[in-house]
């Protein structure tokens, strides 16, 4: 007896550590992204790929094995932590340290490529890097998925679980009825737009004050600006970031709302799990079901927009929009744009279509990096009836390739799929939600799902978590219900 | 043959990893000064124990033995790095690696510890802090030295080959003629004082101005606000910090300068020692020699000071001096006070004195943690004839201590010294250094001390370093001749 808990336990040292040095590899990536001088870029790589090398020699450290055959859990936490430690374990076996290495040290650089690229408009300049990283993320692919499929193989880094198969499926699910959403909206009346002066640090101290009504901890995080905004950080030290357009101040503040979904999702989890595999959010899917709440289902919602729209009118004066109404139909305008990360919730999930479908071609060898730009064109027009006019509003607009993150992108609609069963279960089980968002307060939806949800961290596996809260397995009704409910009110 | 080559080129290859990982380290601590949510502390004092317990394990790696034995080096170059390799190699193996996370972790701790001390003028809260600070130095001091001066142990970290005899005897050559300096400046007309209005930002952009002319490269490096300034990192990333007195510039403009001065060593040493043990400067001692060389013997030279009186006048307007003479001399008053990185060059050497005898005393158990206030204090009235009014001008001054840095202080004077002798030199061999600093153009003087030394790194010890550029062996002449000049025309 004395023995298995002793393994469980010298696991768990062992583990902590690893922990604590991801969290610096974390942190080192958000300096990359925000304080980084431009010319330190050829060392940094140097760096993440020693960082990447240490971690990879404790994460393949053949003890683990030993350990995870000794241990014998006492509890459904122990359970839980052998149960990611395993699977964490069986995945870096698979890959060679020195395919890790390389592949930290080429995504390190690409993302600065990427960054000038993409302002320089020079797809050019970005399609080597792209060839490179495609080739590398294959090679790792192959050797995790031992025969089956790459991109499946890939998926499961963001989704445990996860098959593309299955999101292929959620995705033709969903296509038509947001199809017919869009006709409508664009066939419909148009939105008014914003007109006025937002200047930047008016932007930001709103966005500041904005993130901590929805529950950011700023004692363990800060906001600072990046060109692509995320959260970053588990526990104690969990960062997030934005970016400010003065012509347009809900780029900021609603990128704003949906990290602080993901950070509050870190900041939660219960503090008996800090360094451990169970001290963060448990996939990418659910996180986003954090961040998507945030952003759309409470943020987007008229109640909180009627309070918005006067916060606003008190920080910045008249903004070009005569009611509240008005301001709702604004917040929530179904457009044709370029960018994802602008879309509305009409369009998001027809974005990701896109996506989903190049990436797994490219993973698969059935497309090569330098036929993206074309790919991406030719299937944009397609989807969305009119023409890219510039790469960095086609497919030099997202970071995620560039740092090889293939197999990432369907996790954001699984989120927006997992949200609308979370809020759908959150609204059947208090009254006073829209009560509260119209007085600017989230605080009665943010205090259920840190109960419901974000403070189990990664115990239960994805779909799992989602059933815990909600009651039911997860499907795409709640969030198709939702959109065309709130759609077909903004688009009679 | 070929197995002594790989038997070098392996062990640089261990080693380049090495100090990639202590780069990360570096950038960590840096963050945990200028970036960290107070919150987060606590996680990231796990995070420096991981990151020490890694950086432990490669320094101690038994291999490194092997691989030094085995190596047969081929040149200049290789030998140093061997020599400073075996150096290293041979301190780590006697530091239990038990001691060695603990030191990072308390320290890491302890550093928030002082600064809320400092902050709240709270001794007391400080006092077990550093008591446990000291006890592990001692117990480290003690691994180090093997029967021998623990103290001098410690020095080894920060100047190779100092001995606390040595500085003992430079303190005693120094005091006497430093004291008759300081009585006669004391006696003499006091210097003016600035007034005026020196906004923040305004302070800010002038200090970015003039570390870009001293030669600092932002786009290898960046500037932050700290509470204690510090510059950081080594080769490609090298970051200053300052700090902003709106009551008197001389704060930010000096401190800056004298973090340029230590950036500028690190940003200049040959690109192909980066990433080695020569790719960074290569003793506190030499360190110092540049940043006082840069902050006082150019910056505060009468020539400079003529260009930053007519600078910032544009850029503050009156500031209540009424000459270049004038504003030489408030630049360089000597006046009674109780913080050493505001004393003047006549007074700095003995506040240094004060620390070295205190923590010589406090490492070899002479005296304990709970009477170092009372030692300080009377100490500080004995040598400088008036009493500490409160902890923040005492003790708490200084953040060395709380992060373990005993017998770092000497290597300040130590500092002073080289910087004299380096000055003197370079002025026998150009004739236009001051006819350029009063342009406000230091690049003469920098770029002589980049060919002559930074360049150079840790190619050779610290002596050599001073010798090779001065082609005489480092004495104390140099610097209070030159003190006694400055000062005698200042106060005649």
């Amino acid at each position: 007896m004395k023995d298995t808990l002793s393994a469980y336990d010298t696991l768990m040292a062992h583990q902590r550590t690893t922990e604590a040095l991801a969290s610096v590899a974390g942190r080192t990536g958000w300096d990359q992204e925000t304080m980084m001088p431009r010319g330190s870029a050829p060392q940094r790589a140097d760096e993440m790929a020693a960082l990447e090398e240490v971690l990879h020699a404790r994460r393949t450290d053949p003890r683990i094995g030993e350990w995870l055959d000794a241990a014998d859990p006492m509890d459904e936490v122990q359970t839980a932590n052998l149960r990611e430690i395993r699977r964490n374990y069986e995945r870096t076996l698979k890959v060679p340290g020195d395919l890790a290495a390389e592949i930290a040290r080429v995504t390190s650089l690409a993302q600065g490529k990427w960054a000038r690229a993409r302002e320089n408009e020079d797809a050019d300049a970005f399609i080597p890097v792209l060839a490179e990283v495609v080739r590398l993320r294959r090679e790792e692919g192959a050797a995790l998925a031992e025969g089956g499929d790459p991109y499946d193989a890939l998926m499961q880094d963001y989704e445990p679980g996860g098959h593309a198969s299955a999101m292929a499926a959620m995705f033709d699910e969903m296509r038509s009825r947001l199809v017919d959403l869009r006709r409508r909206a664009l066939d419909g009346e148009p939105a008014p737009r914003l007109s006025g002066t937002f200047p930047k640090e008016t932007q930001l101290m709103l966005a500041r004050e904005i993130a901590e009504a929805f529950g950011y901890d700023f004692q363990r995080g800060r906001l600072d600006l990046a060109v692509h905004p995320f959260s970053s950080g588990s526990g104690l030290d969990v960062r997030i970031t934005t970016r400010v357009d003065e012509a347009d101040p809900f780029n900021c503040l609603y990128s704003t709302i949906h990290e602080v979904g993901h950070a509050a999702y870190e900041q939660n989890v219960d503090a008996a799990h800090l360094l451990t595999p169970l001290g963060r959010g448990v996939s990418m899917g659910v996180h986003e079901s954090q961040s998507r709440s945030y952003e759309n289902q409470m943020g987007r919602s008229e109640a909180y927009c009627g309070w918005l729209y006067g916060r606003m009118r008190d920080l910045f004066g008249e903004i070009g929009v005569a009611s509240e109404r008005d301001f709702y139909r604004a917040v929530n305008a179904v457009r044709s744009g370029y960018i994802r990360t602008e879309a509305d919730e009409v369009n998001y999930n027809l974005h990701i279509m896109l996506r989903f479908d190049l990436e797994r071609a490219l993973i698969r060898g059935e497309l090569e990096a330098d036929g993206i730009e074309a790919a991406w064109n030719e299937r944009f027009e397609a989807d969305f009836g009119f023409a890219v006019d510039r790469p960095s509003n086609g497919f030099l607009q997202d970071v995620h390739w560039s740092v090889g993150l293939m197999g990432y992108f369907p996790t954001y609609s699984l989120g927006n799929l997992y949200a609308g069963c979370l809020m759908a279960a959150a609204r059947q089980e208090l009254s006073g939600i829209d009560a509260a968002l119209a007085k600017g307060d989230p605080s009665p939806a943010t205090t259920w799902m840190c109960d419901c949800l974000q403070r189990f961290g990664g115990l239960r596996p994805p779909v799992e978590t989602i059933e815990n809260a909600t009651g039911s397995p997860p499907s795409a009704g709640p969030l198709l219900d939702y959109l065309e409910a709130k759609f077909g009110d903004l688009y009679p």
